[in-house]
Parts: C-alpha cells; structure tokens; sequence
C-alpha cells in the first residue's frame, strides 16, 4: 500500500498542457482514493468532459433551434427534465475502486460499463475482508423481505464480528496453504512442494474478501446507476459507494449534479391512479386507500410524501 | 429438488399449439437439467428461432438480391464467414443454470445477456458447494500465469479436498447461525433470537458455493461466448458449460453450428507477420523465429499448427 | 405484394407442438401485417414468453422470498412499480416493419435491439414513399422547437402533397435510369449498357422512401421504446407505429400492459420542487410560480396536471 | 463555416493545466477538421487516456502476475493477440463528423458507441450534398452483389454527377419552399405564410444530403469498427472516413495501433478446412478445390493469400 501511495504521489506531482475540457475541482482530487468502509476507496483515475461537453453536444443536435435556451444551466435542466440524455453519455468518467466481492456482484449487473478487474487467476488476493460497523449489524426486517430491520445491541454485534473474523481468517490461511505460500513473506512456502493453481485455490476465499477494478462509465449511465444504489433502498454497502461518487460528481459538474438531484434523485414518480388521487386530495374529496384503486403499500407511501386528512 | 423434478415433469407434460419456428430437437430437451461439475446443471427454458430464422432475416437484408444463393445453408456459411453477424441475433435462448459463485464472477463479464440471478438478499443458499474431481485439481502452471499445470497425485488431492470442505462447511454453519435457522429443518432455530440481515449473512460463504440464474442471449453473443469459454485457455469449470450449451446449440441450429466449428471455434486467426512467414514456407524458404519477427510464443503456437523444417 | 401474402398464408397455415409458454391471442394475429401510415406495416414474426415468464424469472431471483407476494399480477406491479427491470427482460419479440427512412433514422437510436434491414447495397428499393395524410400537414409549431403546430387548410395540404410527390417520382425515375432498370418491369432497360452500383444510385432517393427491417427486442426495452415514443411529444408517424405496437404488446402480456400503462406511460414524474409545490397546495398554502423556484414551463405543465386555484 | 472556424481557432487557442494522461500527438490536431470526401470531415473533440492507460488497466486484471510482461508493447501485442479485449476499453475518444445521410445510415449500425446527430427536426439542414469524384462512379459489380465494378468513362460519369446534383438541388428548392425560407438568406420568405413543420419537410431531401454528429467511442469498439469499415469490402464513402480516423489512432495511441494492423487488420482468418489444406501444401501433398472440401470463391480467396503450385 505504501508503494501503491508513492505511485499515486508521483502522478499527482506531473502536470500536462492540454486544449481538452478541464476542471480544477476535479483534478484537485485525482488520483486521491476517498475511504469507503472499512478497507474500500474510490478514486478519480480520468474524466472526459465538463457541464460545458453536455451543453455543447446538445446544441450540435439543436443547431440554430437552440438561440433561446442560450443559458447552459438551462439547457441542462431541460435536457434532465425532458429524458434528452444522449448529451450526458458525453461526459466520461474512469474510476478506481476496491470493494468487497459481494457488492462488486451486485455492482457488475450494471452493464454499461467497461471493467478490468483485479484477475485472482492471475495474482494472489491480499488478506483484507469487509467486517462491518457494529452499528451496521442489523437484524432481517420483517416488513422487507431484502432489507434490514434493527440494529443488534453491541454486546451481540460483537459476536457476529467475531465469529465472521474467524471464518474469513480461517479461510486466507487454507487459501495461503493450497498455494504453498507464506503468509507474511508472501514467498514459497516449501521448496519441495507446488501450491496448487491459483484460480483453484481462491473459491476458498469468503464474499466479504476485497477485490478491485477499473470502472469506466459515461455521465448517463452513472447517474442511473447513482438513482438506484443511493437510494433507501440499496443495500447499505453499495449505498456507501454510490454517495461517494455523488460527491465525485459534484465536483465534476456541478450543473447536471443539480438538475439529476432535482430531476430524478429526489424526484417522486406519481403513477396514474396516484395521480388521480392526488387530484381529488386537492379538490378536497374524500379519498382513501379502498377507493383509490392502489395497493396498501403504494398508498402509504404516497401518504406519507403528502399527507392528507380529510376534513369532514 | 424433488419439488423442483415435479415442477418439470409437470411443464413437459403441457404441450400447446403455435404457428411459431420449432425446433424438434430441442423439444425434446426443454426443461431437462444436464448436469454439469458435481452440483451444476444447464437446462434449456425457451427458445426463440432456428436456422431457417437466420436465413429469413438475411433475406430481409438480401431481398431479391439472394437469388443465387438459394441453399440455406450455404448462406450461413456465407455470413458466418464474412461476419455478417447481425441475422444470428435473430435466435435467442434461455438458460436456466446452477453454478459456482466463482464461475458465475466470470460468467457475468460477458454483458450483451440477460440476467435474473437468485438473491441472497431475500432468500437462503442451498448448502451446496463445489469441489473438484481429484482428477482436476493441478497446481499452478509455471508457463502460464493464469492456467493449470500438472495435476496432483490421489493423496494429496484428497487432502485439498477435505479442507476445502472443511472451510466450507464452517462457513455454512456460521452462515445458518447468523441466521438464526436451523441447517435440518430451515426453521426458526431460537424462537427469542432474530438472525441478522440475510444481505450480511451471505458474506461469510466461500466462492464455491453455488447460485443460479436465468440468462437469456441471442446466438450470435453466445457464440462468441462459446469461442471464449469452450476455449483450451478458459478455467476448466466454465468450459464444461461451455461444452454442454455446444451440445445444446448443436440440436438446435446445426447449420449455424457447423458453420461456427469451421469458421470460429476450431479457426486460426494469422497475424500479418504470421501471414508472411507461412508464405516464405510455402515458396520453401528458409525462415525462423528470429527471421520472422515474431516472438518466440507466437513462433511457437504457429509451427505447432503448421510444423516446418526447412529442407536444406 | 401478392406474393408476400402468398406466403404469409403459407406460414399461418403451418401449426407446431411446443411445450414453451404460448399466447393465444398473439398466434391469433402471427405474420399478419397491421397497416401503419399510408404503405407501412407492423407484424409480430416470433415472440418468447408471457406473462407467467415474467414471473417465473423474478421468483428465481427472489425465490422463497417471495411467497407473500402469491399473485403474479400483483408481482408484476411490484416489480415495475420498483423498476425491477430484468424479469421483463425475459420476454423477447420480433417484428417485421415496414417504414419511412426519416422514421428509421429516429427509431435506430434505440441501441437495445437487433436490427436486419433490407439493405439497397444489395437490392432495389420499391417505389414506395410516404405522403402525409393532408390533416396531418401542420405548421412548425412556434412554441415547440421541434413539434407541429396548426394543421394546414386542405388547398394548402394539397399543395404540398403534391410537389412532395412531385420530387419523390422525379427522383425514383433517376434512381431507375442510373440502375439502368425498366420502372414497370424491374428489367435491364438497355442491354448495351450498365447501370451504376446499387449502392451508389441509393442516394438520389428521398427520406420519404419505405425501407423495412426485422426488429427485436426484449419488453423492457420495448416499453422503454414505447414510452418516449408513444408520448405526444414523439413525431406523428413514429408515435403512430408505436400505437400500433402497444396493441400488440396488450395482447401478448396483459399484465405487464397495466403495469406499464399505470407506471410509466400514463405516469408522472414529479420533480423535487414539483413535490414541494404540491405539498403546499395540498396545506392549502398560497404558492405561484415565482415562489415555486420552478421554471414557468414546469409550473405551467404541473398547473394543467393538478389545477390549483388559491382560495384567499 | 467561417464562423465555425473561428470557433475552433478560440479553441485552439486556449490551454490548461491537467494531471491526467496526455498525448502531445494528438493535442496538435485537436479540434483540426480532417477533410473527407467533398464536405465532409472528421474532427477529435475530446479524448481519453493514451497507450499507457492500456497497460495501467492490464496490470490491475494481472497485478503481480505481469512481471514478465514488464514491456508496454509487448503486453499489448499480448492483449490483442488474445482477445483480452478489456483494457482497450480504457481508452475513449469523442469526434465531430460530418458525413453524407446514406453513410450515417451504415455507420450507426454500430450501437456500442455515444452519439448526438443534428437534429433536423429543430433546425434547417444545409444545402450540402455529396457527389462522387468521377473516378468513384463504377457500375454494379457483377460478381459481388453489394459492390462497385469498373469504372465509368470520364463523360458517362459527368452525366450520373449532372443528374445527381439537378436532383439534390431540386429536393433543396422545394425544401425552402416548404419551410417559407429564402435560400439566400435563410430568412422568412413570404410573412403572410407559415412554413410547414421541419419534421415534415426534411422528408424531401435525398439521402446524399450531409447531416453531422459527435460521436464517443471507447478503443477496443472502436478498433472493431475501424476492421469492418476500413475493410476492401466496405463501400468506399464510409472507407475514407475509417482510413481518416486511421490516421487518428496512430497518433493517439501508437502501440495499439501496431498490434491492431499485425494481429486484426492485416491478418487473415484461416477455418478449419483452411487450415489442412495449408497443412497439406506444406508437407507437400497435392490438393485443389474439389478436395479441399472448401467453397470455391474461399478456395480462391486462399490461393489469392497463399499462391500454391503444387510440383507433380
């Protein structure tokens, strides 16, 4: 890792002339791995483009139309607001991130994408496993049959730490033995046996060990991906992750950051029988979940984002 | 998997009448498992298209232009051969199958699928896992970083046998504690306990264990799926599916089947400089690697497919 | 054209026993073109799955999981409701269409489908162009960059089809002389002579021109289709082959259908400071459209949606 | 144009100060029009990583494991050479192209690329339309259905050009026309008159018409495109824009560009029956078409590759 920090140092000490689309907030932070979880990071490898690369790949397809939306905040906005999201597919951005397998196996069902992974058939995984938070242990929810419930108490959260430290030790020393290896030197073990290939002895190793790749993904795509691993109903490892590159984001451009917040992050998709029953909430009729036509749950969540007594 | 037995022979019983392609061949595999690796399996769903579909899609781009080459199966030669790969699009399968979770990371590199994977994050694992034949457990290759080299004696497979059990069958246990389930029955174990968040739990199992999935793609991206996986490079696990979905592709386009063992799978892809030293060999001149311009491997890999000895 | 009914009849007549998912009311209308715009047509040639497939692909994904929620079409509304998109994925069709050229070029930018287009490289386009409908003549709408605004009065209509028809024969006859082709027979004209390449003489022929293709894709992507251009923003002649196909895709999965229609098509979405203004009206507060923070074409477009009337 | 090109000096003119990887080669040609064909051209907007980016990328799949590979170029000729197409997936670059409607048609087939086309739909297209080079115009090919054959006479081919543009110039007129524009000026023609909708209108230009977009691909998809399109069999129009975009990568990223020639471009794919047949020349043994088991025209296109005499 310190020979990893010294790489980053140097890249971080060069500087290039270039005519491309820069932007200062960005490269202040390239190259800088942000902490996510226990061992993970994501850091800034390269970019493509700026707010400035949306507005002026909107306007090679609106030409001369364009003359009224002249402001580029504007024209961002509308672009967001309208689902016109060819101009945001040219942004690009190339990310290095180290994650535990279990969230890069949710991660990758994100195909638009270009990956290069860490290869275990290749190299030797290093001994780093996700353990959680005690006050992120939490018990099955009940209502949510793919969330969590509530937190354990620290005494049993301790408990489930150690037992999952055991299991994961216990497993890196049976990978290191299977590859004849020495677990502090990292060198051959015994000289007078062979470990076995490497691409056999890592189905040893537990979800939670880390890997990492390259991520490279245009604006487009990544923003999608923002809206369903930031959102309450991710699971909270991954949803680590996604708030780091929001801040990432954010940086990049600021504009798109803004209108996605508004436009789709924070925005409410209001089905068509939602619809209706918002517009008897607001001429004052009296409504309920029955004659609404929607499920128990599909009303309580519009209920509780407008809340509604009716006064008799 | 009684239950599950019972489920398909039910769906083989059912049979319907439709006016779309069919493939006789086919039918009479549908829904049955074919067992791969010591838990796996492959099992075709659906399908959609047969050779005659590649054909008629080509036309639709021929048009009366096709005249000549009226034999379909000539025309599939012909577009195989000029990678005319889009009327291959026109077939799709859909897959139903039980692998390594291991295999399942490279699996999913390949992105032009659908996938609908069971989640650990809603339900429980079967306590299922991989382990080798004795046969194909092979130490690390030394000339090949990424590959197998000569295969263990019997003992000491077994040995590594036994503690890939033993790791995995821990983690399980860990796994049904966390839980909160009894490993006999999948009931609740301690009525006044709740078992944690089956989303955390699942990090304790090793890559071995097995998971399934439903994966859809059209011929032409399963093909070159097959060029990949059923290639003498691809980890041994992955190419026994390959194998078994070649089995599978066989029954079901045999035009398109041929075409691709000819044109692809048992191909040769000549670089330039590859090109221009077969030339010299053929006009009977002298030539060696140094000559060549190739490197050693390149060198190699070629006179093993072409071998040459210059008559002096 | 005869002739293509010839064996569109042929292939009607064939019927298979399958034992895949089969939907009666989609084999009803198999081959058959439904008419679209004044030459075009839209015909489902295969299709794979239903709704069941839907179902049966989520319950592999959330397994035991999912016992609470029993009914398939309750799930199917969960799952669109949710965006759970990769169980529709499951479900493919393919369509042969016929279509203007300009309508082509709009309707290529959807990447998640395979496409065989009749290619003129090989073959002589027909001498079939599209001319508006005169009540579908309008003007350039002046608040909409890229929309209609009033439609034309019948003299006026009338005009323009005629120089619109005028230009398309003028530049056919050309088409066909560079061909060096009789326009009734389709023969050689002059045997002394050569046409130019097919591939060349292409482009003399307007964007009015029918071309065709065979089209498939899978139903998320198809309502993903459907939705951007089935809206009333989308081009009169694209939305008009997207109506036709919302016929087709209530026949084939008419849960999804709902599904569809209540979530996403007939769906409103509404952004952040959209909730906000709402959230006021509905606490009967005083809010207009400077204190929204909305711009006046959103708060124009939520007005008409929800009418609000401040009672002071 | 003048003002576009004053646009692009602005852009020239300006530089900053980046950390991220930059290839000089390519910043002096950045935002360059690259003349193609008679008004068409291609131009590098922006561009992401360089040779470097490959291997740095490579070395995250093969960590340690690439010790011996400590070459740059020789892991890329290693990368390509096996297909671990990846890595060159870590390069992207965005160009301007501006390019005729019936090549724009060709080249969006290609679907694994971002793209922003002029839209016609919002503003006028420009009177702009291709016309061979007389020594371009060849008559239908009569051994290949999608090609040119010879060249037409220096007068023939003055008469196809004189057609060809009273055509294009025509559908223009009646275009203005249409829109109640003046063609010199661009300005409303007649003020008491609406012009009829552009989405409309643009119908009645001919498919040789120029239309422009900026198009981001990644490399490895790239260089596929650039194997298809610079290929003999390719129509010569989108040709000249892939041998212009040739150019390009050479700049960017030499190593690449190498191994792409040596081991896609320039190199040949041998079939099985291809290959025992040269099995069979080599050691010398007599074989010809009949017992080769190979088509004709792949019989000839081997002996056009690798001239066989056999000696009796």
């Amino acid at each position: 890792m310190n020979k990893n920090q010294e790489e980053i140092e140097l890249l971080k000490d060069q500087t290039f002339t270039t005519k491309r689309a820069t932007v200062e907030q960005l490269e202040r932070i390239l190259f800088d791995p942000i902490k996510v979880l226990d061992h993970g990071f994501v850091r800034v490898i390269d970019y493509m483009g700026d707010d400035g690369a949306i507005v002026q790949a909107a306007r090679v397809s609106y030409g001369k139309g364009t003359k009224v939306l002249s402001q580029d905040k504007g024209l961002i906005n509308y672009l967001m607001r309208h689902h016109h999201t060819t101009p945001f597919e040219m942004c690009e951005i190339k990310l290095h991130i180290k994650l535990p397998i279990f969230i890069a196996r949710q991660w990758i069902r994100h195909r638009t994408a270009n990956v290069n992974e860490y290869s275990a058939r290749y190299s030797i995984l290093d001994k780093e496993f996700y353990l959680p938070n005690p006050e992120n242990i939490a018990v099955q929810s009940k209502i949510n049959n793919q969330g969590r419930g509530n937190t354990l108490d620290t005494q049993k959260a301790q408990r489930v730490l150690d037992i999952l430290r055991e299991d994961a030790l216990k497993c890196y020393d049976t990978y290191m033995d299977l590859l004849n290896l020495d677990e502090e030197t990292g060198e051959v073990k015994d000289p007078n046996k062979d470990g076995i290939a490497r691409e056999l002895a890592r189905m040893n190793l537990t979800l939670n060990y880390y890997t990492q790749w390259y991520w490279k993904i245009d604006l487009n795509n990544l923003l999608h991906f923002l809206r369903l691993r930031a959102d309450s109903h991710a699971q909270y490892e991954i949803r680590e992750y996604a708030n780091a590159i929001l801040g990432i984001v954010e940086k990049w451009v600021p504009c798109a950051y803004e209108a996605f917040i508004n436009y789709r992050k924070d925005a409410v998709n209001l089905s068509k029988t939602g619809v209706a029953a918002l517009q008897s909430m607001l001429r004052g009729e009296k409504i309920s979940q029955e004659t609404s036509g929607m499920s128990k749950r599909e009303w309580d969540e519009l209920i509780q984002i407008f809340p509604y007594k009716h006064s008799e």
